[in-house]
C-alpha cells in the first residue's frame, strides 16, 4: 500500500473512532435524565461504544496502517515524506496504538468494571463521611493503576505513563520542578496577603432569579464569542464541556446555589473550553483526532485564562458590572465595582478544591500529585491516607479538614482510576499565563476587554491556539506561541501583580 | 452447533441489536437540542447505527444461525424442538433478515439519504404551502418504494409487503374490508350526529399556566401507573414516545399552547404507549426483540385505549375533574363537568389529521391509505395527487381543504417513504375497541375508574397484553385475548353508545 492510500484509510478509521466518541457523548449528556433503574443498562451502552473505540484504536489494521506509514517507538510520526498535519495523526494514533495494545482485554474490563462499581461506593463514602467504605475499593483501583503503569511501561518513574496519558510528553521530573517552584510562589504571596482585611462578600450569597441567571451568562457566553449555531447550554450538577459533534459543542452550569459567582464563573470556565473546542474541532478536518484540544492542561489554561484572568479582572469588570449590577439591582444597588471585585477574588485557604481561589487551588493540586506518587510507590498506605492528607494540607494550607467529605473524600478522580489527571489542572494555570503574557505582547488586552471587544481577544486565541487542535503536542505548541519552554513566572507575577501590588483595584 | 449454542448465540446478536436501537434513541431523544450546524452530523451519527444494526440483522452468520434452528421461507418460526418463546424470536429475526436481505447496500443508502433530504424539503415546501416543492422528491420516494416492493416481493398486492413491515401478518384485502365496514360506520354516526348542539369550548383555550399543566399531567401519569423509576418525561415540539433502554421509556409533552386538552390528551396518549412499553420491555429478556409492542397497531390501541375509551369518558372526569378544576380554578369554576366532558369529545370534520376527533379519525386514515395505493399502482399520479386529496376530503368528510399546508402537505410520513403505516392508525382504534371489550367482561372498568382505581386497568393490561410483548403476533394475540379474528363492531359500538345513545353524560 502507498502512502495516500494508507493515509486515506488511517483518516477513514480515525472519522469513525471520532464519531464513536462523539456518540458516547450524547449518551453523557442524557445522563442526569436517566431514571433509577435505567443507570446499569446505561452503563452498559457506553461500554459498548467504549469496546468499538478500542477495538478500532488498537486493531492490528491500524498496527499495519501505522508500521506502513513508517511509525515505530523510536519515530512515533511516520515518515518525513508525510505532510505535517499527516505526521500529527500518525503520532496521536500511534502513540494511543502502543499504549492501549499493551493491555489485554480481560485486563481492560476488570478496570472499567472496578472503577464503574467504584464510584457509587466512593459516592456512598463520601455521603457518610466514612472512609472505611472506599478504601478496599482504592486500594483494588491502585492496585490496577500500578499494573498499568508496568504494562505500559517507564523508565524512570511509574508515575511517568500515567501522566502520559493525559498530559503526552510531560514528565513526572518536570512536574515536579515546576511545582516546587509554583509551590515556593503561592506560598509567598499567601505569607504575605496575611492580615489583609477579609472583605464582606455576603451579597454574593443572596438569592438571585435563576430566569436572570440564565440569561446574564449566555449574554457573557455570547460576549466572548461562543457560536449558538454551533453549540448549546444545558444544566447540570457538576458543570462540564462536552462535544457530541464537531459542530455540536455543548457546556452546563448550575443556577441553584444561593451564590451569584458559581453561575456567572461557571459560564466563564466552561465558556473557555467550549471557546477552545469550537476553535479546533475543524483543525484540519472536523471529526478527526487532530481537532480538539493539545492536551488537558491546554486546555484548563483557556478555560482558567477567560474564567480567571480576565474574568475576574478590573477590565472586565468596569465593562460588565453596570449591566450585572442593573439586572440585579435589587441585591448590588449598593455594592461598587471595587467592592465586587474584592469579593470575588477573596483569597484564603478553605478545604474543598473545585471552591478554591486562584492562589490556593495549586496547593490543593501539589497535595494530590504527592499523595499520588506516594501511593503508587508504595510509600503511603491507604489505611493511612486520611491521615496523610490532613497533615499535608496543614503543611501546604495551614488549616485541618474536620472530615474526609472536607478532605480525602472530595474528588471523584481516584474512583475513575484518573491518576495523573490532577497535574494538569494547575499546569493549566500556568500555560494560561504564559499564553496571557504573550497576547498582552500583541494586543492591548485590558483595553479591549475593558471597551467589551472580547471577541478579538477570541480570534487572538483562535490564531495562536485554537486553529492547531492537537496537531502539535502541547509542549511544542506553547513553544510556538511564546518562543520558550514552560515556567512558573508568567502565573507568578500575575499573581503578585494582582494581589501584591494592587493590580485589581 | 447444537440448538442450545445456536440460540444462545442468537439471543446474543439479538440483545447488541437491541442495544444499538436503544442508543439510537438517546440520540433521537436529544434531537431538538442539536444545534443548527450539527443536524448533518447528527444524521451520520444515527447512520452509522442504523448501519450496525443492518449488518447485525443482516449478515450470513445470522442467515446461517437460523437455518440451523430450522427456520426458511415456509417455517419462519424455526424447528418445533424450541421453545415457543426462543420460536417467536427465529420468527422476529428470520422475517426481518429475509426480508432486508432483499435490499443491497446502494438501495439502503439511497432510501436513506433521498428521505432524509426529503424531511427539510417537505417542511420546506409545507411552511410556504407550495406543493410543487415537494412533488420531484415524493415522486422520487415513490419510485424507491415500487423498487423496495417489488424486492421485497408479493403475491397479491405490491402494497402487502409494505403494509407488512409496520403490522406483521395482515394483508392489504383484510384492510380494505376492514376499512370499507369501518367507512360506514362512522359515516353512520356523522350522519346521525349532524345537527346536534355544538358546544361552546373556548374555555380550553385560555391560557393555563405551564407549572400547573406539568404538575397534572403527571400526576395524571402516575394515577394510570407511569414507572417514575423507569422514564421520565421530556418536552418536544411533536410528542412521541421512546426507549432508551428496557428501563428508560421516556414520553414527551408540549405545553406552548394555549390548550388544556392538548397537553392532557397527550400525557394519556403517550402515557399508553409507554405503559405497553414498560410492561412489554422485560418479556422474556429484558434488551430482546421480543421486547416493545405487537406491532404498530397494537401499540397504537394501547394509547388511544387509554387517550380516548377512559380519557374522555364520564368514569374518569367524574372522579378526576373536581381536582382538575380545583388546579385551574379561575378557568373552570364556572364549568360543569357535563360541560367539560361535551367539549372535549367535539365531534366534527377538521382538515388536521391529529387535530381529528375519534369519530373522523378512521376516514383522515381511509384517505391516506386509498391514495398511497393509488400512487403505489401508478392509477393516480403525483402532479394530481393535491386535487385528489381535496376531492376525497369532500367525498369523506364534506369539506375542502384551502390550502395544501391544510391538505396534503399535512402529514411527514410520506417524506419518510413511510408507506403502509397510516393504516395502523385506525387499526389501533379497532384493536384497543375489541380489547376493551374483552377486559369489561372481567373487571367493571366503568367503577373502578371513577374510582380512580387506575393501576387495577393496568394490571389487567399488563396480564392480558403487555407482558408478552412481541412473542406473538398481532393477530395471534387478539384472538388469544379476545377470543376471536378483528372485527370493526367493537368500535362501532363504541362510538354509537357514547354519540348516538347518550353514553358520555
Amino acid at each position: 500500500m502507498n502512502y495516500s492510500k494508507a493515509i486515506k484509510k488511517l483518516r477513514e478509521i480515525d472519522k469513525e473512532i471520532v464519531l464513536i466518541t462523539h456518540i458516547a457523548g450524547v449518551l453523557d449528556w442524557d445522563q442526569e435524565s436517566v431514571p433509577p433503574a435505567g443507570v446499569d443498562e446505561r452503563a452498559v451502552q457506553l461500554g459498548w461504544l467504549e469496546k468499538k473505540i478500542h477495538l478500532l484504536s488498537t486493531s492490528n489494521e491500524m498496527g499495519e496502517l501505522l508500521s506502513s506509514l513508517g511509525a515505530d517507538e523510536h519515530n512515533p510520526e511516520g515518515s518525513t515524506e508525510l505532510t505535517q498535519n499527516d505526521r500529527a495523526l500518525v503520532r496521536i494514533l500511534f502513540t494511543n496504538w502502543n499504549r492501549e495494545r499493551k493491555l489485554d482485554a480481560s485486563f481492560v474490563q476488570e478496570f472499567a468494571e472496578t472503577t464503574s462499581r467504584a464510584h457509587g461506593i466512593w459516592a456512598e463514602a463520601r455521603k457518610s463521611d466514612d472512609f472505611s467504605k472506599f478504601s478496599g475499593t482504592l486500594q483494588h483501583i491502585i492496585d490496577l493503576i500500578r499494573e498499568k503503569s508496568s504494562r505500559y511501561g517507564f523508565k524512570d518513574d511509574p508515575y511517568d505513563p500515567l501522566l502520559d496519558t493525559f498530559e503526552p510528553g510531560t514528565t513526572t521530573a518536570e512536574v515536579v520542578t515546576l511545582f516546587s517552584k509554583m509551590r515556593e510562589d503561592l506560598l509567598e504571596v499567601l505569607d504575605k496577603m496575611k492580615g489583609s482585611e477579609r472583605v464582606d462578600d455576603s451579597f454574593l450569597y443572596q438569592k438571585y432569579p435563576q430566569d436572570k441567571l440564565e440569561s446574564i451568562t449566555h449574554e457573557i457566553l455570547g460576549m466572548i464569542g461562543f457560536d449558538f449555531n454551533r453549540g448549546g447550554i444545558g444544566k447540570a450538577t457538576h458543570p462540564y464541556t462536552t462535544s457530541l459533534g464537531a459542530d455540536d459543542i455543548r457546556i452546563t452550569n448550575r443556577y441553584t446555589e444561593p451564590s451569584l459567582a458559581a453561575p456567572l464563573f461557571t459560564a466563564l470556565h466552561e465558556g473557555g473550553h467550549a471557546l477552545y473546542e469550537q476553535g479546533s474541532s475543524h483543525a484540519l478536518t472536523a471529526g478527526s483526532s487532530l481537532s480538539g484540544g493539545a492536551s488537558f492542561a491546554f486546555h484548563e489554561s483557556q478555560s482558567r485564562l477567560w474564567e480567571n484572568i480576565i474574568g475576574r479582572g478590573k477590565a472586565f469588570w468596569s465593562y460588565f458590572y453596570p449591566r450585572l449590577s442593573a439586572t440585579f439591582s435589587s441585591q448590588l444597588s449598593e455594592i461598587s465595582l471595587q467592592q465586587f471585585l474584592r469579593a470575588i477574588n477573596t483569597v484564603e485557604p478553605t478545604f474543598i478544591r473545585t471552591e478554591a481561589d486562584e492562589v490556593t487551588y495549586g496547593l490543593h493540586i501539589i497535595l494530590r500529585f504527592e499523595l499520588e506518587r506516594a501511593l503508587l510507590s508504595g510509600s503511603l498506605e491507604v489505611k493511612d491516607l486520611p491521615e496523610a492528607w490532613n497533615d499535608r494540607m496543614v503543611t501546604l494550607l495551614g488549616i485541618r479538614p474536620s472530615s474526609n467529605r472536607k478532605g480525602v473524600l472530595q474528588d471523584v478522580h481516584w474512583s475513575m482510576g484518573e491518576f495523573g489527571y490532577f497535574p494538569t489542572y494547575a499546569m493549566g494555570n500556568l500555560y494560561g499565563a504564559q499564553i496571557y503574557q504573550t497576547m498582552a505582547h500583541d494586543i492591548d488586552i485590558e483595553s479591549l476587554v475593558a471597551n467589551g471587544q472580547l471577541t478579538t481577544i477570541n480570534e487572538w486565541l483562535h490564531e495562536h491556539v485554537y486553529k492547531y487542535g492537537s496537531i502539535y503536542e502541547p509542549k511544542k505548541l506553547l513553544e510556538k506561541i511564546s518562543g520558550r519552554p514552560l515556567d512558573t513566572n508568567c502565573f507568578a507575577e500575575y499573581l503578585k501583580n494582582k494581589y501584591l501590588r494592587g493590580g485589581l483595584l
